[in-house]
């Protein structure tokens, strides 16, 4: 199963390094995580991924670079995904969250699971008011 | 199967109409949508998670209502609950979302979806450093 | 898209008719839902899961045939399938299921989604008294 | 990642310590497992989920304790849940759960998300009966 | 809600366009589906998004083109979106899916989201021969 | 919690040694994984399971060992089970795939879960085309 390990920097392709090199400048960090080392097994995934990445999570949005992390958060503890969970809780805690916020958040993220199923449950019909 | 109907205020029992006029006066609104009618064929679920949604929506934590509404839409969005995009698209619009707001929520379920699943694929061992 | 319309039972072939023949013997009924008219376009699939079902469902059971309806139908409303949630609460009425349990199957259903991501996003560990 | 640990009852506030003391007399149990010393990182969360399981995993309600906590290990099944299905397959054998009940609980749980897909796929329509 | 309207080629920009001619001139077809009106509501999305399928879903890949739009279409179905299910099963008969192919691919996906769960519950742990 | 542990070949009834043997038999193995010994608690569910799977993975269908076994593992992966992950990319491995098709897979699997969420927030409405 040779897509499972990681690939480190130093036995990287110069397609893999120059993806590597930008993660790093850009996020001004002088280490990768697992996430990326992995995706490197798949050089064009890598590429693709932190290309739409890169674009999505950009600093100049609408939203603060703080809540698109909190968003993030939110979906990967919404979908139970354990590394996401960790990742995205380390990234959005340097964004700029703070515990409150985080609090906040999860709460939002357990009582959104918990009414999207009484919707499913009570069969709950869209209201005219909410067509598009 | 008499729980699937919707429960109007005129028919509704003196403790649910308690919960719809606390509903209708916290937010300044004179008609309910489906959810709460529905809910009310279990008043006691009704009650209860009325009381939840106001503590955890409340308009004074660290997270403003729009941020609080965009992260409730994310969820819904991302669990793929057609009734629950349609109520929580217009409360987050309500409460502040612009469509650039919206767009980049969007890209960031969408992106979220899909590198939660990449590391579930490559099984990405959490990091030392985001271990708790 | 041949795969996406019913198989009436006056166009079914032997081998269907069968399959169909015992589900309303079983389920002392004389009409079938679109479930198994869609089903029998694949014969295999259709015995097969008629099999498993019956051998799943049948009321001989530690569990009461309405018991097991309505865990049907909770991991129906949890998976959040409108087909599913519809014709499982048919069947769970007819096996037993009043509208109070209805009501507190809901309330658990929605209850264990809600928890189920305070657990991922606080990331608590197994108790070692859980370990098997 | 400050909320990520585990608050013990000697280092909780009084605030959390009323909530740890009525977990504990209303299950009769001397020790808290994991899942609520995390919750505890947020007073409100922690207050709000107890008092919302204490009502709904009431002994007096229409379904049994044992069906009750059948049903929220099913759906901590079906979601995939690690600490949820290890706490809750606790809980279940301690409200009466036998090693058949346990057994048919998964048949249902993997028959019910098999024929949730098969529906999905095959596109199957509502029948007339089910409409509410 | 100014997002959730279609955007016609006739009303849309010249950077839009350019992908709607793209998309058309890459798939050999002149009139775009739902899904790509929708998303021009946000432009960049909508050539990110293309962008990556285009890649994706190339027709000079190991995996035949057939078999990219069933796996497409294996995971619609499993994540129960009807219009994923409705637009990925019309491009998969195109790209050559058989009836018998289609049939095939959902016993799989059946299968695997009943034994999915069938190891959740158990709680099976890694066989030392699977580690990476 | 003794449904939770493995049953060995030579602690197992006859019953479950019958199907221990057809699988071995079967794959031309001579050793269990995790998965069948932990079944095994539930010989019914284990035979009926077992004999699902013999079905619907036979190497004479319309799609190829390895196409069968690489839909198996996007479901897996796409549902995030980490145990279904691991023994599926084995088996597929073993039916032929190799680390480009795994690539190509798990691109699609991603993007997959990328617009299916695409499609829930901008609330698509199926086109006239793809109607059944």
């Amino acid at each position: 199963m040779a897509m499972t390990s990681p690939i480190e920097y130093e036995h990287a392709s110069p397609q893999v390094r120059q993806v590597f090199d930008d993660i790093m400048q850009t996020r001004k960090i002088d280490k990768l995580n697992n996430f990326w080392k992995y995706l490197a097994n798949d050089p064009k995934t890598l590429a693709r991924t932190w290309s739409s990445i890169k674009e999505i999570m950009a600093p100049d949005g609408a939203l603060s670079p703080a809540v698109k992390e909190i968003i993030y958060l939110a979906v990967s503890v919404s979908n139970n995904c354990p590394y996401c969970v960790a990742s995205h809780t380390a990234a959005a805690y340097k964004a700029g969250m703070t515990d409150e916020m985080f609090a906040e958040m999860m709460a939002i993220v357990g009582m959104a699971n918990e009414t999207n199923r009484l919707v499913a449950g009570y069969r709950v019909p869209i209201d005219e008011a909410y067509q598009p």
